[in-house]
């Protein structure tokens, strides 16, 4: 069917609704729904299959808004319209001067918008949503970017239905795309079946400039071509502008060369601003394209929709009422009605939406008809959808005695892993690239591949993320956001601070993902400072939402994986080390979930000792040099402090009780540990080269050196009454 | 000349003390050095141009080991010696298990080495640094990786005479490579005259497929194509093995192909084991195309030197020493000595020192000369290589009064740029494509780019990164380590986190590099979570040698870029503001230079409370709601936590008083506050979109949220006897 009426009609709706919110919001902006309701349109009429009542539905079609195109950020205006223009609300920058002066277009920004930011472009997504039909009325829209509303400044995952993946932060959307791709391509492999072709859908993603010019981006769409990853198509805008100006300032290389150089399948639509049938055709030859991923290259014109040819160097003040009304009359609205909605543009985007609920309804039989064929399957995906783990899968995770010999904890890990794999299958792990250093990789795990290279295929459960720290970690938010799987990742900790970004979106964005962080102290020895991690617990621990683990033997590693694997909303960092740890005397899976317990009790006790990972077992060394001096002293083992935080408060008091001070005990910075302890013993410098035990005791990290600081502590403290514990605190934080 | 018998006795040198100082170390490889021997010895010897005895000299080539090429890794032996395969040291596993089945050429490792470390390589540095004759003798060799030595476990510039950069974090050293280039075609542009060819010198960079996957390559390559770097030179070693096995498994894009899509000149020489003659004929072109960076594949067989064809599945024991001497009577030494150099491979390698030597003394007669015609510019790079600032530029600062407007400290750090631009030639600024945002460029500042393009030149002194914020960071890690240069870049506080990895090594290498971090706090509004940094200021201030700053007005700002420039050794992260500050009563530079002060004194007052940047006003204001109640208050500012750590204690208990609690207020995690205070106000959860004072009102920081906080850690104390301040400290930590 010919484009006609109705879907220019659609179009502009979706750009006067940008207009009016964000004029509402006096903040964001609509450029970007304005550009980009074209091939949104197209897009989500013409390929898209979703139900808008059933947002969680499993085999629907994503899109990830990665970044919006900057062209879209502006619309132009007739010359006369000059004096409208202004200054950017964010950026203090008028339009038309420094980096915009460099346009060959002339550009100006509607309403009192940012110019610059990416994911600004969310009124798009929302305005689609409301469009068709998903809980976000007229009135959440008129809410934009205000206290409280499900249409934030960045698209969030967790406050909108019908938003895959957070994004905003630039890269991470594309490398979340490339992680549902992933999933979709596993899961296929796992459950489809002769005449059950269950999980089918695509991923598709819009990125512009910004997206491509971070490295992440470049990781993962190398990753991505690597894994011939069919069912995943990208747009990318074509415009030349950055925030900077025009992207002849910094970025001139020829990017569609640089995917097909990656194995991507390249198309270029060089009318993007009209050109709907050719947008649909590409789109269609994408689909088509079973072997490779695919990116659509859409050229679009700065001001799209404008006469005015670049003029510069105009001042501007902020865009009046009277101009908004009279860029709406351009679109063929009535410029004195706002949040205005024609009735046939509902109608169809509704009937889409049918469309895609009868679609839905369909494929529900189709699986229950699955049941009765392939029941275990159907069980299993079934189960995984409501992500609860199957029951008694936490009888297989190891156990130790004090008896059992020194392993590191990295290998401790490997030894969960092998346990637990096979009943819990939507567990994929990984690495990027030291898959022998991380111990990630169980003994029979195939990899995930694609099968033409004959090293696996793509049932596999064991990713080769290359070495790509960021890129692994946002395809884990995008792998645990499709819903069938937990992603598991290894690296040395000190380079996941190299994924810090998407790191922090595992966070804010709830997703059940498993950094496995080997090597995590000076302990790793003779790789020096470059690979020692100081700060990094530090850093990890001030994030929100996120548990960090640092386990001290056997059964606190089992405690950390429980815990990792139980708790649906929250990723995890389990801090593992290079050396041998000994199983200690007081450690159970039962006391170590709580994130904090007493290893050694002492009620005679003179101080007590609170330590993490392999300084435990130095510290009950230390309480034997302590008690040669006639001094007794408690041990503490806090293998998660964010758990510990959650423990009803009678239950931290005795833990780390009154009345006697805590000296804390880690081999790195000792910021935060304050709250835990009066006095902290840790390395506020860099590490050293050199063989590890040799490393921490140049650094005093002996049962001398521990020792010594614990009676300078005893000492420090015996004259302050009362001594409370630092568990007690004058009022509580918000949360 | 072509190469010969001494040539071949040079690189079987460097070889040879690579097995002996691993052996020695029973850590590290040899690997490394034995396959790059050939393209190192042509290099070194043929091309580059450097004095041992001044590895200061200005106009020296520099040359980086980025990453060191797997390959490298491993040397093969013959099928009857598989029984002395072992198993690696660092991830205990056995180099002809996992992912080493899939080589198609078994190989083992040399010694105890481990068997996948990139920067291990550095041994073939080391190696080639004592036979040029730097200040490093055999002993140091023998002393590798050792405690204290000067030979550490990767190249650390700060450490060892002749390294350049610090690398071992993959794909680092590639991009601090571009940053030399970025330097060096500056300080060219600026000082090079008719007659005066001053800086000629080029960049070399190794690197491997680690560092080709690396994200911050990817973004540094891009950004070197498009400023047309010339004098950049890369040799990429393409050998099909990583870490994990084959690259086969993570890495099948078409490298070449992805660099001349950023615009590089690429060259390929097919036999990198042998063919010596071609690897000279492609650096003698690369040297010769001017326009472009160019980089040259150096393909390489697994296992050179061996006849073994790859049989797997063996498993293996410790490698012994006579298998060291076996390989060694291969590479025709005598097998019974260690650390070997005969006297014609020294007397070669120290006549090409000579010749550098001779070189250097050219320049500076030279430089000497220019110094007649040129005598301004002259002076300047004289004063420049002393690292110390021109006098009385301190006097440029802006100072304000507290009847100033209130300003954005964004648009207080434009103010000091514009004040001190002219005084501080060596001063470049830039911004990851946020420049309108981050206020990061003077008004009449020229571009940094090449010529061509017609935006800017050499001379130019703004740099336009792109969204690269990790390649910005290593980049002006090599910019900074060049010499002749001061780094300042722009991006917001919360996407440094993106450089994490870069911001590490600048701390680690001593770079006097200043991170100009915007948008600071939950303070700019409406782009909500995604952009609203909480973690981040604990993350770098635990972060060693790192001075994180956070002025309260336009003197505290000022105060920062002080210390920020003045400081030789320590990078600088400025957290600024988006949104308006008050000039506050009691600041002056001369206090903020403290890192801390009293910013309001009350002798009577029942609390300190301590705060940095956007909240130190709110403080103020919450004294007065205080007041009303007839609690007397102090406030403290603490824009810069690590620089009042160095003021002596007396002056740090008069700032924070022992006698009454304190209270830090700071609205972002909370961890690390504990060291400054009794009790903490802050965000320990992610914030919100929305009006900024709206979200501030949110979370209570508003005068009377402080004020509540502030009563309730006053009651909460007042028993407590002696009640001391946090200064004071049982034990001192090591630094």
């Amino acid at each position: 069917m010919p484009y006609g009426k109705v879907d220019e009609l659609a179009i502009n709706t979706i750009r006067t609704l940008a207009v009016d919110a964000t004029a509402a919001a006096n903040s964001g902006h609509p450029g970007a729904p304005m550009g980009m309701a074209p091939v949104a349109h197209v897009l989500f009429n013409k390929f898209m299959t979703f139900n808008p009542k059933n947002p969680d539905w499993l085999n629907r079609d994503r899109f990830v808004l990665s970044c919006v195109p900057y062209a879209f950020l502006y619309i132009s205006i007739p010359a006369a319209d000059m004096s409208i223009a202004h200054s950017c609300r964010r950026c203090d920058l008028n339009p038309f001067s420094a980096g915009h002066l460099e346009l060959e277009t002339v550009v100006f920004l509607v309403s009192a918008m940012p110019c610059h930011v990416n994911g600004h472009g969310c009124m798009l997504q929302y305005a689609l949503l409301h469009l068709f039909g998903y809980a976000l009325s007229i009135d959440d829209l008129k809410a934009f970017r205000q206290l409280g509303s499900i249409t934030p400044g960045h698209p969030e995952a967790h406050d909108t239905p019908g938003v895959e993946v957070t994004t905003g932060p630039l890269g991470q959307g594309f490398s979340n795309a490339v992680g549902l791709a992933v999933a979709q391509a596993h899961t296929a492999a796992v459950f489809n079946k002769p005449g059950y072709d269950l999980i089918n859908n695509y991923t598709y993603c819009f990125f512009g400039d910004g997206c491509a010019m971070e490295g992440i981006a470049s990781e993962a769409a190398s990753a991505a071509g690597h894994l011939q990853l069919g069912n995943l198509i990208a747009i990318y805008d074509d415009n030349h502008i950055s925030i900077d100006g025009d992207i002849k300032c910094a970025f001139t290389e020829d990017v569609m060369k640089r995917f097909e150089a990656y194995g991507w399948h390249t198309q270029w639509v060089e009318d993007g601003d009209h050109d709907l049938e050719g947008i649909e055709a590409a789109i269609a030859k994408a689909k088509e394209v079973k072997d490779k991923p695919s990116v659509i290259k859409l050229t679009t014109t700065i001001g799209f929709g404008s006469k005015l040819q670049g003029t510069g160097g105009v001042h501007g003040n902020p865009l009046k009422a009277d101009d908004i009304k009279q860029v709406k009359a351009k679109f063929g609205f009535d410029p004195e009605k706002t949040f205005v909605v024609p009735q046939e543009v509902y109608d169809m985007y509704h009937k889409h939406a049918a469309d895609g609920a009868a679609a839905e309804q369909e494929w529900n039989k189709l699986f229950e008809k699955y049941g009765s064929e392939h029941k275990e399957l159907h069980d299993d995906l079934a189960r995984r959808l409501t992500r609860d783990l199957p029951e008694g899968w936490q009888n297989k995770l190891p156990t130790y005695k004090p008896t059992d010999p020194a392993i590191a904890s990295r290998k401790l890990s490997e030894t969960v892993l092998e346990a637990i794999h096979d009943i819990i299958p939507e567990l994929i792990s990984g690495s990027a690239d030291l898959t022998g250093s991380n111990n990630t990789r169980w003994k029979n795990a195939i990899d995930f591949q694609p099968p033409s290279l004959g090293i696996g295929d793509y049932t596999g459960r064991y990713m080769r993320y290359g070495v790509r720290e960021h890129a692994m970690a946002a395809m884990m938010n995008g792998m645990s956001a499709y819903g069938t799987t937990i992603p598991a990742g290894g690296t040395f900790l000190n380079f996941v601070s190299y994924a810090a970004g998407a790191v922090r979106l595992s966070s804010l964005s709830h997703q059940r993902v498993i950094y496995i962080a080997t090597h995590d102290s000076i302990g790793l020895g003779e790789d020096g400072p470059t690979h020692q991690p100081i700060e990094t617990l530090a850093h990890f621990r001030a994030l929100p939402n996120m548990m960090v683990w640092r386990p001290a033997d056997g059964n606190e590693t089992s405690a950390a994986y429980y815990m990792a694997l139980t708790s649906k909303g929250t990723p995890s960092i389990l801090a593992l080390t290079r050396q041998n740890l000994p199983q200690l005397e007081g450690s159970t899976i039962e006391k170590a979930i709580k994130g904090g317990y007493v290893a050694l009790e002492d009620s005679s006790a003179a101080i007590t000792l609170v330590s993490t990972g392999s300084e435990v077992g130095i510290c009950l060394e230390a309480v034997k040099t302590l008690k040669s001096q006639n001094i007794a002293a408690r041990v503490v083992s806090l293998p998660c402090v964010e758990v510990f935080d959650a423990q009803d408060k009678e239950y931290k008091l005795s833990v780390i009780p009154d009345g006697i001070p805590a000296m804390s005990v880690e081999v790195m910075s000792t910021l935060g540990w304050e709250k835990y302890s009066h006095e902290q013993f840790g390395l506020n410098r860099f590490g050293a080269s050199g063989p590890y035990k040799e490393v921490y005791a140049k650094f005093e990290f002996t049962p001398e050196g521990i020792a010594k600081r614990a009676v300078a502590t005893i000492d420090f403290y015996k004259d302050v009454k009362p001594l409370r514990s630092p568990i007690n605190r004058a009022f509580q934080q918000l949360i």
